[in-house]
């Protein structure tokens, strides 16, 4: 079935935003922040290189980053339609909580309300890789328009935020893509969450790091790119498990692609050309993974793709959208 | 999101079918028909434990088995609102083809015109693993009625049905849920499909007869039950992919409930036992597998479940839905 057309323009004269709204994407040690117009075109942009703080400087500190957005678009709170938050966590969307944001210290916090009190406009909080999936799909930047796409994010943990069918798909207990924690490996060796053989523990920034002993993923792929053998070695490794990865998500949710992005995905070709070595030879291997991954299945985001801020732009349109729908499902800017 | 009640509502008011229909089951070596009325109870059954044939002579032996249904129930082909019918293989619901069924030897088969030219009847295809998962939500057989959970059928090979937020998820190329050929173990045995170390290389029944070197799945659980030595070996090592594959499922879908069927998982506590022991071993070792996999996460239907007949009965309730949502959508009945 597909309802996708139909639904989006049921959506956009439901919940469709004419004016500008901001997105504001919340990392481990900065804030980013974009103000773009109902036809997509970027307002203006901020970037703090600090954290964002502990719960009670939080709103202050996303405040501060959008004030500095808003000045240098010549604009005001109040010329904004809505503000969407992307989230490194656990996010309860309807109660516009941050349940659990293990890197910024944060444990069942109001964030949304936080905000609407201090910015006087409607708040939509989303976790962050969900928020890129949503943004992704939203402006339609990859080839074909695919209703169905995971969006694969590599970097401090691992996880896939999904669309199918044209909306974001939370699961039963909103926990829906932790490929981190699938297992790759049965038996293998112990993740940080107790668990064995999760992807997580093989192929994260820090878990390659770990195997490398190096400082971080970074110098491990820069090695590989000098010609060191156990950096190449390693990086083929990871390239292999995370082929397993997109082949797990295609195989399930039968997604027509995968975008890949996060940090550790920055590391040019040897990130990029052992993953595709090995997707190729799963597509040569039988009829079924020829057709599910076709040689176009994956993109790797560029790094100034900025998904998680374009990921909050897609998040904040569906601030015009009832309660219930906020956040999931997908408003297509004009 | 939750809007599951609400679409359910509508459809009720656009599709549900007030009066009697059959759901019939196709499998390698039988078809079974179930004539259910519109308050779920079974008004008559029939089963033929022959092949359906090739598709020159499929048309008639269904509707032979269907007139044998209704020849007990005292009723006729035009007392009968729809039927659904479920086929090992890969459906096209909207065209009402079958596409591929090896085990039937069908290829590109218009299945669906074919029966509604013999019968006088609607008739609506699916594919059976997918007619089950329906089937199961819209009964309502699992506990806490879930709106997300997926059926896993382990037989001659293994499949998933998954239906999420109360609809069937097909996928972008109508392959989601294929379990089966998920990699299980990077590098293992080579599977029939040509790709290595899939699920059904270690966990199907001829996979576990040929691992044995046994005639049939059967056998080695008959034998395990008794104290074999290899046989509780091998068993348990099936117990474990398939757990891998449970978790799997969960850590992708974040669906509430897996339910186990499919002729392997009818050998008892040989199958169940090292099946549930691997899963409280996963439920343990981690926060996120004990809140992802509680203890109830798994039903193993019994063998007199009919998930399949009553999937097709499911499905055939779709009938009076819009042609590009019949088979997908669940109609509930009265």
């Amino acid at each position: 079935m597909r309802t996708t057309r139909a639904a989006r323009s049921q959506d956009d004269l439901n919940g469709n935003l004419p004016g500008p709204v901001a997105g504001i994407d919340i990392g481990g040690t900065k804030i980013a922040t974009l103000i773009v117009d109902a036809a997509g075109a970027v307002l203006g942009r901020a970037t703090h290189a600090s954290s964002v703080g502990d719960q009670g400087g939080a709103v202050a500190s996303i405040a501060a980053c959008l004030d500095e957005a808003l000045g240098g678009a010549a604009l005001r709170r109040s010329d904004l339609k809505a503000v969407g938050v992307g989230v490194p966590g656990r996010v309860d969307p309807k109660r516009g909580h941050v349940t659990l944001a293990v890197n910024l210290g944060w444990h069942d916090f109001a964030l949304r309300d936080g905000l609407e009190a201090m910015l006087g406009l409607p708040v939509v909080i989303e976790n962050d890789v969900r928020a890129a999936a949503v943004g992704l799909y939203d402006r339609h930047v990859v080839d074909g328009q695919p209703s169905d796409l995971a969006y694969l994010a590599v970097g401090t943990g691992i996880a896939a935020g999904v669309v199918l069918d044209g909306k974001l798909h939370r699961g039963a207990r909103g926990l829906a893509g932790e490929i981190g924690h699938a297992i790759v490996e049965l038996g293998g060796p112990r993740c940080q969450c107790g668990q064995q053989g999760c992807l997580e523990a093989f192929a994260s920034g820090p878990s390659i790091a770990r195997r490398a002993n190096a400082p971080t993923a970074k110098e491990v792929y820069q090695a590989a790119a000098a010609g060191d053998t156990a950096a190449i070695e390693l990086t083929d490794d990871v390239g292999r498990r995370l082929a397993w990865a997109i082949h797990t998500l295609v195989m399930t949710y039968d997604v027509q692609r995968v975008v890949v992005g996060g940090g550790v995905s920055h590391a040019g070709s040897p990130f990029e050309a052992p993953l595709r070595r090995e997707l190729e030879r799963l597509r040569d291997a039988s009829d079924l993974a020829g057709e599910l991954l076709p040689a176009d299945i994956v993109d790797v985001l560029p790094p100034e793709a900025e998904a998680g801020a374009w990921g909050a732009v897609a998040v904040a349109r569906t601030a015009g959208l009832a309660p219930g729908a906020r956040g999931s499902e997908v408003v297509s800017h004009a």
